[in-house]
């Protein structure tokens, strides 16, 4: 099953996907909800980030040849992480499928992007085994984790590599039905097939980052967890190009990448 | 004023406290809201934590004897940190005051406090020069940085060492008419004075963090950005103690600490 988060003239709702039709859902799939019996056509909808996370997880280092790449063009460690750490993302940066991605003027760069799978919790759970893991997750969609690599390696957090606005597209669409350990996913910058790589290479798979995760903290509906990306992330983004980001059964994330003018009082 | 959150017997609402009584608000303090005329106890109220944030920012490394003390005690850096870089936290691990601080089971230790002033965000906004960044500011609250030192310095990320569940107590209430650079917190460990600093000491003060980070980030009502602590946070915390956060203004965040028992399958 597909579902989808929208805006119409009135508000913005969730929605079932069938086929090229949205059918509107009164509620949330994390809770109590029901069809109204209206339907909007998907290829005319306004898509928005089809959730908003009340905790935003992020797998950094989960892919052994992004590691190994990273080390050969910034000389990071190669070495894999011993355990699952989670890294944490903030929902400001958040942009929907065709919205901007727009980098601040006064970036170093490069800039770049991550093509990631997402898993979208669907009910409350803390202190799951690997075996029960994936029973509280209620869908996957895409993650681009646009990462300003001056300042990733430059300042002390990575606040701003990772969290500056826009820098956090997610979609299009949640798919319920999808098995996270076996999901090609590839990224296009201007229509040139850039990433490739397949989820059954992580480090660590979903069921062990979730049972690790809910060891000590309990995970919410809505809740996310980004994945990582695998292999080189180049060419760097420049203004104007187009990122897309797919997978078979959730589709694609794409987003336009814009620059901003040098703002006032900007600099470092 | 004085905002508080609540709960009742029928739902988790806003609430604005004048002496002993709380008013009970429909609506948000950061949107549309009325009085509705219903009145309760203060001192028997349920208090919930005062806002549930989109955001979660935190300024680590804030306070030069801070830094001068985890140097001595942990052998880390003395050095001011050169720019104002956010951290962040995560909403899942909030609790209200009177709500315990639980010690994950198989805790290495040593656990510690951190009293800290919070900033609660008004009103939307983006790019704010210092002259103007404290408009955005509803209020301020207090904080205790729960934080686990031994997987604080072992862990790749701040995950667990600051985020586990009940980590990040928050409240009592939402002071708006206080001045953030002039604020004297206390902490009290079983009634014993153990830590007292005042923010006028902070390395950034509010309206450096505010304007740099809407530089790139856009503020949301309901955000929240902890301020950091100074000194020493000792004693280590240990299951029956009693801490509790003090400012004149904001009144008293007071949490036991408790520790669970050792979960099946943890271990590290």
């Amino acid at each position: 099953m597909k579902w989808c988060r929208y805006k119409d003239e009135r508000r913005t709702t969730f929605g079932i996907v069938e086929d090229d039709l949205i059918w509107e859902v009164d509620g949330s799939p994390f809770h109590e909800h029901r069809r109204t019996g209206r339907q909007h056509h998907l290829s005319s909808a306004h898509l928005d980030v089809p959730v908003i996370p009340p905790n935003f997880y992020a797998m950094g280092m989960n892919f052994q040849k992004h590691l190994d790449w990273a080390a050969g063009r910034f000389g990071t460690s190669a070495s894999p992480p011993e355990r699952a750490d989670m890294g944490y993302r903030s929902p400001n940066a958040l942009v929907p499928t065709e919205s901007p991605i727009v980098i601040p003027g006064d970036s170093i760069g490069p800039v770049q992007y991550e093509g990631e799978l997402v898993a979208v919790i669907g009910r409350q759970a803390k202190g799951l085994s690997r075996t029960d893991a994936l029973n509280c997750v209620f869908g996957y969609t895409l993650g681009n984790d646009v990462s300003e690599r001056g300042w990733q390696f430059k300042d002390r957090t990575l606040w701003r590599a990772k969290n500056s606005d826009t820098f956090k597209p997610m979609g299009p669409l949640i798919e319920t039905d999808l098995d996270p350990d076996h999901q090609h996913i590839s990224v296009r910058v201007n229509g040139e097939t850039v990433s490739a790589f397949d989820t059954a290479e992580a480090i660590f798979d979903l069921s062990t980052c979730i049972s690790r995760l809910s060891r000590y903290i309990t995970l919410f509906p809505g809740d996310v967890i980004w994945m990582g990306t695998d292999g080189a992330t180049e060419p760097d983004l420049k203004a104007g190009d187009l990122v897309e980001i797919e997978n078979a059964a959730i589709g694609i994330l794409r987003n336009r990448v814009e620059r901003a003018a040098v703002s006032p009082g900007a600099g470092d």
